[in-house]
């Protein structure tokens, strides 16, 4: 099962496009329609396209082409790729930098007060502080707001991550780069103002998502591995090359960056390493008697991410519907969230009682500073508060904490179990809020608490260290949740360098993938269902195959001569929203009927905006052509598209005629409508269409049935107009299947 | 640049397809059709479809199916899967087990006669194991050549590779597994004889190539991006997911045979962990003053690449010559280059003085037993013969050597010079005879001894240790010779388990393949290209955008009536090798011509054997389909494919007629003739089509204009058909280049 949106809403960065943020924030939106765009039925943004339209003015233009331009575009392709690579993993550095000062310096106060048992100060401190940190995201918009949003987001204790963000910040960069900045902003660089086509940009975000995913984890190949099997519909083996080559300039540059840190200049940064939760440990050693509490850890990983899927698709909803009656309630949900957040983080670890320090600690006892495995809050001294040590850290550090080898016995089970639960509602009811939120880090933070857990309950049964369990069920907890395999089996590696424990990580990922799968989908699916995004499956249904593509083309079609009336022109466009429309000769032109071609409304548009009109229907002269440039053709920044309402004609002008030959793509696909369903859309999908023209089989009649797009593939627009279809046979019994969590 | 071959011919094996054995084993090539198929025209064995024949067959077929038949079905492939990792895994275990107790044996005997100073008998000894293990490759057939030839080869100290054949090995049980069985061994199993479409089983060969490249490096991930990047034309997710299972299951059965044999059970085989090449350390050290020497290391590898590509197209082109002259031929050219390696390897080391040993040495010196790093030679005792530590070994051991941290005082100057350089050509003179080989291994034993010399050369001027920049030196050479990306990188992070090298082999990765690049195609475009294989390109050409479809297609076009007579089929059949033909309907059964759709040659063949045939010119009743199993039409292991010429028809029956229509694929895919070609070879390879039928744009003429297949799109052809256009302008580049290595 994969996530991909088909042709369209490919390169589409999930994580970040489903938070609830969306339709608040316009401007982000429109900025970089190319990461944010949802189709043109739910939302007035344009897709990119993946299909080069082939009209004689685009041939014309390629012919023109000299060596040195070519030479010019595929050097400028490479240089964007290494700007975005630079950019995000500076970007990505930055905000791990800030969060790191600004969540420490909040834990270094709160715990100074601690220790002069002035507590009431201490959650004071805490909880106003996390408070103006939530509110932090409302302060500013547009791109910014990401960066900083997700910060102080992260800073201030709620249960959300930054590999959501980072990935959209990344595809972000990159649409800007590639469209040549943006308008809006007065931002707009001429000479990166080369790439003609969407596809170039459709890569460029592509690479810019695997480079966010890279930034934030430090893993560079599992970046790319995401952005492969999580992101992009339509996959070039170009593409993987160019997305390689970004994450390169991300690690390098990350790399280099630390190299820096290393000398102390970055405050509470510290000096972590390349890799964010290193466990290597030379002598991991299991044996076959581990395998079956590693197969229960995977099975049960795998019931608690579906599980964790259908809640936070059920709390989505609910605050969505919140976060529709307008900006007072976001607000009061945020804050009411970072209130929650703060009282239950401050007062849960008053449960747990204090520990004795380890004689043989390797580190101080109770934690001096910031980070580490023994925080002291309330306790005695010579004492430390195990829950709290988990508690009063980032993100990361927990996680580290978790991890952390040779630590079997530091942790009550109680505290780990406290832990596990809170972490488990809060990452739910964190996520949806209006702040840039990525679900990675609370799905580690979570299954790691789980995993260490099954490893305390397992205890001397098992050769493993609990740490490792610990990272067990981080694996098995994201793969229940997200689903994805070969790029989490990397990105885990490259998290945690432990390469030995790979087999054990495999099943891991199997066992809970296969379990997770039978109850619902995953996460990224169920929210963008939830969301309304119009999305195709990779594969095809088999009651696909029992239909024909006659059966779901729907009319009346709209079409246009080849050389068409302005005023008809404008009329069709006015009435329907179509995005593309058949051009067709018929008589006095050709023989008989003949389908020329698909003409973009988006180019429909510019050429009226030109006024490239003549007084008789007679083809346009080459000459003609000169009035344009490939550049006017190619798409803005959306939501600054030109719009059929704003132009305006004089009675005259809509009595004249446009030549639409030369700007139709005269190579549109076609299937005939008796073409079965299935296949259609094995070519809509593989190909990356956005319109699919239908031709009839039995020649004689309108050289065109009608279009097919996206939306007439849909399972439910299919299954509405043929009821007495049943879905297929496994998709029923899936169906059925999360009915045991109605439960709940 | 990608190396797919498109559509038909997937994933194949390409390094043990491009072993000059092809021809001369026609059998294992027969029984394992799958993997070596090499397209119907140069060779006559068929390929896998991608495309679904959807005739009225199939869907009836389809829809009879109950849910404990589908259940079973996917059941099954699961189950294939696990039987795949798991029969390949043992082969991969047990081929390591024997090459390393068989070359094991062989220095250990070899080394006691040197300590005795029978320096005459020990070179007898080595030369005549190494002949009789190199005839080993001639006295099997079949898929045990592959398994025995391939130890007996590695063995032999021929500078070959064991990745190439458990490539192929993987490929092989899939594909026998896929089918069911062999009927030529009289090994058929019909409870796996439930696929009944060709694309299920290509799945299959995919992934049992993943497998078998895990297996060979016990390097799981790097299998499946392996299978991805570099075999499979065609993805879909589901497929990443499959092969991530079977090399998972030979992930864990793999540590579990390792486990099994840490108890000194292996013999010779010692007790290796799940990390080939382990060059862990915990403080990998870089700065920036590093990165210019590693890039100087990358960019000379890329130029060394791409000359040991060239020097090893022009090998292969001078052995297929000799190979093409009979059995004796080739076992004469075995034979000398066997002897020849014996004598270069045994004279080399005596070149070499010998060095003391280090009194702060982690080993034994000089070494005792078969492997380490202080090999003594003719040395006197208390010293060793580096040159020596590195020949006389199993490649394995040499690369651990080369990769070994902490030696950077063993090994002298000239001492690795000369290993460099022989590797260099003993392995481009080893690849082409006849003998399973892989080139991955003697590629990182050559790239591993440039780096180290490299390492040597910088000094003290870099913080790396020269076991890093071998490590880096051999990530360069792979670049620069197989020019993949991501799953090398996975491969080598897999081989070495040194995660923070990471960025650094990035850099390396790029700068050699962009180095490269500039010169030649990756080893495996050349060699295909050198065999004559049909291979098309995964991106298109920028003239084929100024051709139209209509300008390539050739006639005449031989069409079936739906319902034709037995006669004209025999003869259409006999007279033509097409493997399919468009179906018309003409007026007595439709108004006008119609193309219904397009026949295989295969199930056209078996409706022949069956004979249902009828005396007139009716539609066959339904009923008349109870005649056929789907079975009956799913692919023989090809070459036992019957042929046109084995039927025998009374007359009588040759005026009988057949209907075609239940057995059409009613859903082909077709452009029209003013498609651009570009366009259609998009199409073609996306989808994975073997057969793309034109349409006339103005109707009126016959439905069908003509075929399209994979020939039609062969830049030869085009360009044969077209003369006076030019190549990309970036080809033409590409082809000049290479002119600098004429002057060899």
């Amino acid at each position: 099962m994969s996530t991909n949106f088909t042709n369209g809403e490919a390169n589409t960065d999930h994580e970040s496009l489903i938070t609830p943020l969306l339709s608040s924030r316009r401007s982000l939106v429109n900025s970089t329609s190319q990461v944010a765009i949802v189709g043109a039925h739910v939302c007035p943004i344009e897709s990119l396209d993946y299909e080069i339209a082939e009209n004689d003015f685009f041939k014309q233009d390629w012919r023109s082409r000299g060596k040195m331009q070519i030479f010019q575009y595929v050097l400028m392709k490479w240089l964007l790729c290494f700007l975005i690579g630079l950019i995000v993993s500076l970007i990505g550095f930055f905000n791990n930098l800030a969060v790191e000062n600004i969540a420490g310096m909040k834990f270094v106060v709160t715990s100074n007060m601690m220790l002069a048992k002035r507590y009431g100060m201490a959650f004071l401190v805490f909880s106003v502080s996390n408070l103006i940190l939530t509110l932090g995201i409302f302060s500013l918009r547009t791109l910014v707001i990401k960066i900083i949003g997700s910060i102080t987001a992260v800073s201030s204790s709620l249960l959300v991550g930054k590999a959501g963000p980072m990935v959209h910040t990344g595809a972000c960069v990159a649409a800007l780069l590639g469209q040549g900045g943006s308008k809006r902003f007065k931002l707009t660089w001429r000479w990166l103002r080369i790439f003609k086509n969407d596809r170039d940009r459709r890569d460029l975000v592509t690479c810019g998502s695997a480079a966010g995913m890279a930034a934030a984890f430090r893993a560079p190949v599992g970046g790319v591995l995401f952005a492969l099997e999580e992101m992009a519909s339509w996959w070039r083996s170009a593409l993987l090359w160019r997305s390689f080559f970004t994450t390169a300039v991300v690690a390098i540059v990350l790399r280099a960056l630390i190299d820096f840190c290393l000398s102390g200049k970055c405050g509470l940064f510290g000096k972590g390493g390349l890799i964010m939760f290193d466990v290597y440990s030379a002598s991991v050693t299991y044996h076959l008697i581990d395998v079956l509490p590693v197969l229960t850890l995977g099975a049960i990983g795998g019931i608690l991410g579906s599980l964790y899927n259908f809640l936070l698709d059920k709390v989505l909803r609910i605050y969505s519907r919140i976060n529709e009656k307008g900006v007072v309630y976001k607000i009061l949900l945020a804050c009411a969230i970072s209130i929650f957040t703060s009282c239950l983080l401050f007062g849960l670890p008053w449960l747990a009682s204090c520990q004795r320090c380890p004689s043989d600690a390797s580190e101080a006892c109770p934690t001096i500073g910031r980070s580490g495995n023994f925080k002291k809050f309330q306790c005695p001294p010579g004492h430390y508060n195990d829950l709290a040590s988990l508690i009063f850290n980032t993100n990361d550090d927990s996680v580290r904490n978790l991890f952390s080898k040779n630590t079997n016995f530091e942790f009550q089970y109680p505290s780990i179990l406290i832990f596990f639960v809170t972490c488990f509602f809060l990452s739910i009811i964190s996520f949806g809020i209006v702040a840039p939120a990525g679900l990675f880090i609370p799905v580690i933070v979570t299954g790691a608490s789980y995993g260490r857990f099954v490893g305390m309950l397992v205890g001397s049964h098992s050769n493993l260290d609990h740490g490792l369990y610990a990272v067990l069920g981080a694996a098995s907890f994201l793969a229940g949740s997200m689903r994805m395999t070969v790029s989490l089996c990397v990105i885990i590696l490259e998290l945690t360098n432990n390469l030995l424990l790979l087999p054990l990580i495999m099943l891991v990922l199997l066992v809970s993938k296969t379990v997770a799968d039978a109850f619902n989908s995953n996460i990224y699916d169920l929210i963008m269902n939830a969301k309304g995004f119009p999305y195709l499956e990779t594969h095809t249904e088999p009651y696909m195959r029992q239909l024909t593509v006659g059966d779901v083309v729907r009319g009346p079609l709209q079409v246009f001569q080849g050389i068409e009336k302005v005023g008809n022109i404008v009329h069709v466009l006015s009435t329907t929203n179509h995005n593309g429309f058949p051009v067709i000769d018929e008589p006095p032109l050709s023989e008989s009927p003949v389908l020329y071609g698909l003409i973009l409304r988006a180019h429909v548009i510019e050429l009226l905006k030109k006024k490239a009109f003549m007084p008789t229907p007679v083809p346009i002269g080459t000459d003609a052509l000169n009035l344009f440039s490939a550049g006017d053709f190619s798409k803005r920044g959306s939501g600054n598209g030109d719009k059929i309402e704003d132009l305006q004609f004089t009675e005259e002008e809509m009595e004249m005629f446009l030549d639409l030959h030369p700007f139709t793509n005269a190579s549109p696909y076609t299937v005939v409508d008796s073409m079965s369903l299935a296949k259609a859309l094995i070519l809509f999908r593989e190909v990356g269409l956005r319109h699919l023209m239908v031709t009839p089989k039995i020649s004689g009649r309108s050289p065109v049935v009608g279009i097919l797009t996206r939306h007439d593939f849909m399972p439910g627009h299919i299954l509405g107009l043929h009821p007495m279809l049943t879905r297929s046979r496994w998709k029923r019994l899936r169906i059925r299947a999360p009915r045991i969590f109605k439960l709940f």
